[in-house]
């Protein structure tokens, strides 16, 4: 029996804002739907040249209870980065908060506007530590 | 910048249990890590073939609240199957419930036993409609 990895999807309250914090991590838009009858927009955001590990956005034009939450079965989407101090510091740049640091050079956790926590893990060996992200404390959690 | 999708993670109540159903999909172990300072597991389980596709299950030695639970702003995670009729049919030997039958031979939802959402598509074609699918109720949500 074959079977093959295709998606995650999580739903969005506001779809602008959760396409540019994707956009921020590096995804670009490969899908869009618009569903005037079932009121919803489907939008699929992948790395470059990763179109079958997209993150799948649904968005309910009529809103959708229960958003944001911070249930604890969901856990995490995990990207490697090919620098993980430059894209810190471009979330940072734009108000995204960085729950865990990358003080060890190796691995960061942010959060979507829906609380969808992100893990960032450096690609190849971690970088030296350096400042502002060796001294810098954990935000709330991920 | 450069960004690669590595893994999805969810939090498990019981591990057994939760590799025995990513089992009955077709997914393998890739990897796991056992710790006995933090006190917790990681399994990853990817499709064959696809190691950088993989769904992570953290599993707390001593408990994790709030499992299982059934917040919205977490989706699913979905996969293509080679034969949506056969997978269903094994599930539901195995005791999984179809909340979304795939009475158009080409969708199906089951729930995880942390009611983790899983997609289930058919790889090319729909399959022609058939019986007990056809007019199989949906059952609860998904």
């Amino acid at each position: 029996m074959k079977i093959e990895y295709l998606h995650t999807m999580v739903r969005v309250k506001d779809l602008e804002k959760s396409q540019a914090f994707y956009e921020l991590l590096g995804l670009v838009q490969t899908r869009r739907t618009d569903n005037d009858k079932g009121r919803f927009s489907l939008v699929f955001m992948s790395p470059p040249g990763q179109d079958n590990a997209a993150v799948e956005m649904t968005y309910n034009w009529d809103g959708d209870e229960g958003l944001p939450s911070d249930s604890r079965h969901f856990g995490h989407l995990a990207y490697r980065v090919e620098n993980i101090y430059d894209l810190c510091q471009h979330l940072m740049d734009n108000g995204i908060t960085i729950n865990r640091p990358p003080r060890d050079g190796n691995m960061a956790f942010v959060r979507s506007p829906d609380n969808v926590s992100i893990e960032l893990l450096q690609m190849g060996d971690p970088l030296p530590p350096a400042e502002p992200w060796a001294s810098m404390e954990n935000t709330g959690h991920w």
